[in-house]
Order: structure tokens, then C-alpha cells, then sequence
């Protein structure tokens, strides 16, 4: 039952087979809340219905949702009773999406035009504040589903904290960005505010609408957590170690960006005046992005920090599986420790 | 006691005598949600905490946190125990100003550079989003300040909706300007969801929270919508009425972002064909937009459309005051009375 098993395709695949009897089991977990999705702004047909809509529709992967719904359940809360905010913790991360789409101004999103690109900037602003609000209208109706008042209040303050611990890590990172700023900690931090903080809030928000104990959320916050940062830093690691990215060229997204992610700071620190040189002069250049990939992977492995990095993430791997040994033997406990498995060793 | 007193300098200043034994007094209340505010994001050294304490502070008219205050005193309830949700309804009505500075382009707000302007548009809309979230994170501490849990949930249903509400109404209006429709019905539309959403949620929000009966919580969020668009409709109004705007010129702002409001849609419906087409080329023209004000509020005057849109605003403004009738006497509801009659008194 336990193992690698995982609700994120690019963890693996779910399996619907990978379920005890009475657990509603992956797939299942997931259909719902992508019905819940699609149902939300069909009704809609306004622009702003329309914006949403191509915003949640086909929907991702869905992580944030399964990992809020594995979390009521490893607490011995019920799916249906969540649901809504499972489907508001996608909204959430969607508005997130929709934003850094116009800061970055990515043309492409999951496959298909990104808000911003078919509807134009200014729209897309108010559709990722629609989002946001609906994450808000979604977590109030877990009442209508069976959830405590005083446990969707609690839900409340972590859910608004954390949106705000995200916005911190975005904006934080573009003073990263615009300082050049090469310190590992700061570095860290971001990561646990603009990636790990909405993992916390989702974990967070199930376990206390299920009416999970304190020291059972507790833990389920500590794991999510460190999961965040272990997800976020092999991505970063991925950057550099995979051959081809998605589109079967070199993944040169970082590169291009100009992004001081963790390889390139533990390169950074661990090297000689003259590699600092050569790694400031990647970064910048205006060379082809592949032949600027090929120099920095090189630094990057003399210096050993690919391996250093691997290492970091395998650690905040496995402090999320160890936070997780309070909890009750489950199927969603495996599930979640499969999750903080695959985090480190997806290649996608 | 009643009549013109309000909160809102534009409606005339506060008037700190104006009160009962034991009501706090507008005054009072604006101090308390001023230093609320003020508050918020000192602690935070991040650019975050600079860009939304540099939006926050020094504060605006406090409409909103002052109309959520007076809805919780005149169902019986205590201005402390609601005190947050009114620091949050200022962060939220802010937040849209934030994000509406980015889509208009806007560098001033409030005498001084917009966050767009002084931090950039891609760290404003971060900001925006971060006041949103914590308009959320202020309403769960009202269960510090005594609030009940299920009344908690309930506002943060009706926050949330008017929050989207408010998303339909900007992304309507940016329709409505895109394919230059004179439609008056969908202009009505686009104002009760524009701005008196955030009304209706302020009021119904306090009225909530202090533990109002359901036809007080009714009867106030009738008010609020009412009261919002006599509010709209006499700002719209204003743009061709006052013979200089607040920097002592005429107001071209209207003119000059080809706003179809009011007293422009009731000029064309009344017009002659060769009118319509007078008043179409003053909103897309070239000319300066003094000369071309002068053009369009000769049309508005001898169409009768000033004296139309006066009057429908006298309506909504006296469509709020009777909603008020259900309310218990008290000094609360007499200054909510004097906002809906200044409303479409006021010259600024």
C-alpha cells in the first residue's frame, strides 16, 4: 500500500487499485474535485466566467486538492466534508498561476494560451482576484457540507496566512532577482514561503476541517512544509540534470531567466573567484542558452553542487516522511509518504 | 443627531460631538481602524510590507471600514469585537486599488505615486493579492476580538461573494468600454457589482458579525447596494457637473478614457441620430479634452440627461433610507440615514 503511489501524474500516476476498502482512493479523490472545478464558473458567461474557466479547465494536476483531501483523511475525516475547499485550495493556486503568468509574461500554460495571452493583462489581473475570492466562497461552504464553524474559522486564518506567506515568496524573489543576490538562506526562505506555504495551508486547512487533533495538523503542517521544499528544490535540481525538458529541448527556462536557484548558489559559494565570474557571466550573457546551460552544468558539477542539492532535498524528503510517524496507520498516510518519495525522484 | 454627519470627509468631515452618551462617535471608530491599519505591515521590513503599508497608510476616507462599524452598532452589536473585519474591509477595497492602478496606468493615488508607479506593476499586483488575502486573515481574528464562529462563516460567505461580485463588475465595465455599449440596463449592472458590492459586503459583513437578525442583515445589505449606486451614479454625474475637478482644471478624466457612465448612456438613448454620433466621436476623438468636455455636456444638458441621472440617484438614495426603517433608533442608523442623503449632496 505504501510507496510511490501518487495523485500527481508527473509523480507516477494514480492507480485506483492502490486503495483499501472504505478509501475513496486516488482516482476517485481526484474526479471529484475535478468536477467540483468544472462545475464552478460554467454557468458563467460572463468574460469573467470565461477567464476562469479557461483557467481551471482541463484541469492540472491537481496536488494541492489531493494533498488537502489525504490530509482529512489521515486524520479520520471524511473527503465529502472537504471537498469544497479541495476544490478552492485548486482556485488558489490557479489565481497564483494566472498572476505569475503576467509577471513573467508566459505566452503558454498547460498546453494552451495562458490567461494573460488570450484575454490580455488587465483582465487576467481581475480573474486571478476572482480566484482568489473563490477559494474564500469555496471554504465557506464546507458548513453546507458538514464541517464545525469554529474549526472553517480556524481554516480561515491558516488558508490567509499562507496566501500571504506566498505573496511574501514571490516578492521576495524579485528582490533576489533584483539584487543578484546570491545568499543561500534568504534563497531558503523564499522557497518555504512562495512554494511550501500553500502545500502547509492545503495540509493545514483538511486536517482542521476534519477536526484532526493539534498535534496531528501540527505534524501534517511540518510535513508539508518540508514536502514543498523538497518538490521545489529537485525542480530546480531538474533544471540541470534533466537532458530534455518537456518540449525535448534543453531546459533552458532558468537560464534565460536568469533564476539564482540552488544549484547555482551552492556553485556559487563553493567556487573559485574565476568560476564566480563565469557563473555571474552566464547568467547575464547573450549567448544561445544552450551552449550558456553546457558552461553552468559543467561548474555545476565540479563543484559538486548538483550533488550537494540532491542531498538538500533528499533531507527535507525525508524529515516531511518522519513528521508523519504521529499520524494513524492509513492508506492517505502511505499515499503521503509516497508523495514525499516521488518529490525527489520524478524526472518531470 | 441625524442628517449630514458622516465619516467621510467627502461628505462633509466627522463631527466628534455628533454622538450619544456611550457611542463611540465616527471619529472614534476612523481612529481606531487608522491605527489598525497602520499597524498591519510596520513589523515587515520586505518589499511586501513597504508596498502594502505604502498603500495603506496614511489611510483614505475609511468608507467602507466606517460603514461595516455602523452596521455592527445599529444591530446592538460592539465596535471592538468587529474592529478587524474593519481593518480588512479597508485592505480589500485598497487591494482593488492597487490592481486598478496597474490596469489604468495610473500614477498618482491619493496625492502620491501608486504602487505600480513608485514599485512596479508586477510587484503591485503581488501587493494587491497580499491585501486580499489578508482582508481574510484580519476577518478569522474576530474570533479573538469575540465574534462567534458561525457568524464568522457567514460573513466570510458574503465577503468572499461580494469579493467576486466586485471582479464581475470590473471585468464587465472592461467589456462594456471594448465594444462601446450604450446599453443602460448592463451599465446598472456593472455599477451594482462594481461598487456596491463592496458596500453590501461591509454592511452585511458588521451586521454578521455583531449578531444581527436575518431582516437587519437583509434590510442593511439593501441599503448598502442602494446607497452604492447613488454614490456611483453622483460620482459619474460630478464629471460634467463641477466646474473644475481637484486640481483646479476641468474633469477630462471621464473624456479621456471614453468612459460610457450614466449621463453619456441617458444622452444617447434621448439623442437624434445626428446627436448619437456627436456624442460617439467627443469619446474616441483627438481634440483636447477640455474643449471636447464643453461639446458633450452641451449635449447632456439639452438632452435632459443631467437632470435624468440626478434624479435616478435621488432614487437609489432614498431607496437606502427607507431600507433603514426596519432598524432600531439609534445614533448609528441616523448617520447611515446622513451618508445616503450626502452621498448625492456632496461637490468632491
Amino acid at each position: 500500500m505504501a510507496g510511490r503511489v501518487t495523485m500527481d501524474p508527473s509523480f507516477g500516476g494514480a492507480d485506483p487499485q492502490d486503495r483499501a476498502p472504505g478509501d475513496p482512493g486516488p482516482a476517485l479523490l481526484a474526479e471529484k474535485v475535478g468536477a467540483g472545478l468544472a462545475d464552478r464558473w460554467q454557468a458563467e458567461t460572463s468574460m469573467l466566467g470565461a477567464m476562469c474557466a479557461h483557467a481551471l479547465v482541463p484541469a492540472g494536476k491537481l496536488f494541492r486538492p489531493v494533498l488537502l483531501l489525504e490530509s482529512a483523511l489521515a486524520v479520520g475525516g471524511d473527503a465529502d466534508v472537504v471537498l469544497p475547499a479541495a476544490v478552492g485550495a485548486e482556485s488558489g493556486h490557479v489565481a497564483s498561476l494566472v498572476h505569475d503568468d503576467i509577471i513573467d509574461d508566459d505566452e503558454l500554460r498547460r498546453g494552451k494560451p495562458s490567461v494573460q495571452y488570450r484575454f490580455g493583462a488587465d483582465n487576467a489581473i481581475v480573474a486571478g482576484d476572482a480566484l482568489i475570492f473563490d477559494l474564500f466562497a469555496a471554504l465557506a461552504e464546507c458548513r453546507g457540507t458538514g464541517a464545525a464553524a469554529d474549526r472553517i474559522v480556524a481554516a480561515l486564518d491558516v488558508v490567509a496566512r499562507c496566501g500571504i506567506d506566498l505573496c511574501r515568496g514571490q516578492s521576495l524573489e524579485a528582490e533576489l532577482c533584483a539584487r543578484r543576490d546570491f545568499d543561500l538562506d534568504a534563497y531558503l526562505t523564499m522557497v518555504r514561503l512562495k512554494t511550501a506555504a500553500l502545500f502547509r495551508g492545503a495540509c493545514e486547512c483538511g486536517a482542521l476541517l476534519a477536526g484532526g487533533g493539534e498535534d496531528l495538523v501540527r505534524a501534517l503542517g511540518v510535513y508539508a512544509e518540508n514536502l514543498g521544499c523538497a518538490f521545489q528544490l529537485h525542480d530546480d535540481l531538474m533544471s540541470y540534470t534533466r537532458d530534455t525538458g518537456a518540449m525535448g529541448k534543453p531546459d533552458t527556462s532558468d537560464i534565460r531567466n536568469g533564476r539564482l536557484t540552488l544549484p547555482v548558489l551552492l556553485a556559487h559559494r563553493a567556487s573559485s573567484p574565476q568560476d564566480r565570474i563565469a557563473i555571474a557571466e552566464v547568467l547575464v550573457g547573450d549567448d544561445d542558452p544552450a551552449v550558456r546551460r553546457e558552461v553552468l552544468v559543467a561548474v555545476l558539477e565540479r563543484t559538486g553542487a548538483i550533488t550537494t542539492a540532491a542531498a538538500m532535498a533528499r533531507e527535507y524528503s525525508e524529515n516531511a516522511i518522519a513528521a508523519l510517524r504521529v499520524l494513524p496507520p492509513t492508506p492517505s498516510r502511505d499515499r503521503l509518504r509516497g508523495f514525499a518519495q516521488a518529490a525527489i525522484d520524478r524526472d518531470q
